[in-house]
């Protein structure tokens, strides 16, 4: 960001800027850790996922009133007004993308309990996982860069993400016809596969939120060539 | 609200509550539709719930940017402050909600498509989309009228809508033990009722946001008891 004539001013978007980096890290982690409950059958690791979303939906709070503050003190207008807005849609995101890591989570817990876990696909998740959660932590260096080209190949990749979803319902749906005995937790699987997609989908619209930002154009709803243009 | 000393000011924010009404009210038409093209294996009436979705992000995005000239310009703060935040929210929640009719209307023209809509449990839904679609039109009465006591009474209801999805995930499951044919359009069924359940999520956090607007207090998070103590 530009400096102001307010050198105050210039502290504050910086703390509010550093703590939206700290509570995207803390929902990478929890997704991290959420699949990682998945994948090793781990419900001590679920457990610690569910303990951190209370630290995130502070921060949430916090952050939100400190936007606040900022715009009623400083009474911002043009790139400084986009950036506090667009910061906290970010952090709205944010901590919607924690409570789908969450959900991964109560779903790993579940199918471990189940006793399936071993018969289930959970490993096709896998590359699901890793392109959401690595979407999500280059939309936050994208953010703390204000980087448009990068919040556009984010956005890209979100496509990538449906195909290997929509390619797990499809192998699912040939599994629990197989086995009827697999349906229950298949289902949790599912909604494991959901909350992925989703995450990614909070990566694409914090990417949006950075050309909005840095360009001053909403595009939302748009499609790719159009936010190709604006980015140029 | 109160009256400004710029009558022009006034103009502005009732200019934008009454698109949010609009928005809110094209949404709701859009759940209803969608649910019927669900009930009565209605493909056109699917269709033009998905038709309805370019004209709500429109609203959407026509709206945020008022928002945004109307902070720059008008410098508002408390109340008129948060009533600006509060509403942004609110206009992110109802396109939210509109995506899931939309998906609610996909599932139902892939549902009717595969032929097996008699043979699934799609009336079970109804009470769940009643009361779905029933609070977020509350939702929205309560926002045109500020008032806090009915928004605390729709965040009340939500756990009902949670309960009946719960019992109908449960439905589900025995039913698709018993017809291993009807697993594929049982999921886009399941996909439905998630739907359903994330509409009520929308309306329960509009409730919160006229809450945050009135008392100057962010309720997000806080266990239903502290909401009470807030409201008296």
């Amino acid at each position: 960001m530009e400096k102001h004539i307010s050198s105050q001013f210039d502290a504050e978007l910086n703390s509010i800027s550093t703590r939206v980096l700290e509570m995207g890290g803390l929902v990478e982690r929890q997704i991290q850790w959420a699949v990682q409950a998945l994948l090793d059958e781990d419900s001590e690791r679920a457990q610690q996922v569910l303990q951190v979303e209370r630290e995130i939906n502070e921060l949430e709070l916090g952050i939100d009133a400190d936007l606040s503050t900022t715009i009623a003190r400083r009474q911002p207008t043009a790139r400084d007004l986009r950036f506090l807005i667009g910061i906290s849609k970010t952090v709205g995101n944010l901590e919607r993308a924690g409570d789908e890591a969450a959900r991964i989570a109560r779903m790993a817990a579940s199918i471990t309990e189940s006793g399936h876990a071993r018969r289930l696909p959970v490993a096709e998740l896998r590359l699901a996982a890793d392109l959401a959660s690595g979407m999500l932590r280059r939309a936050l260096d994208a953010l703390a860069r204000l980087d448009v080209d990068e919040a556009l190949a984010i956005m890209r990749d979100d496509d990538r993400i449906d195909v290997e979803f929509n390619g797990f319902v499809r192998k699912l749906v040939t599994f629990m016809m197989e086995d009827a005995r697999t349906i229950s937790p298949s289902l949790d699987l599912l909604f494991v596969a959901k909350a992925i997609e989703r995450i990614g989908d909070h990566a694409k619209n914090i990417g949006e939120l950075i050309i909005y930002i840095v360009k001053g154009q909403d595009v939302r709803h748009a499609p790719l060539e159009q936010v190709e243009t604006v980015v140029r």
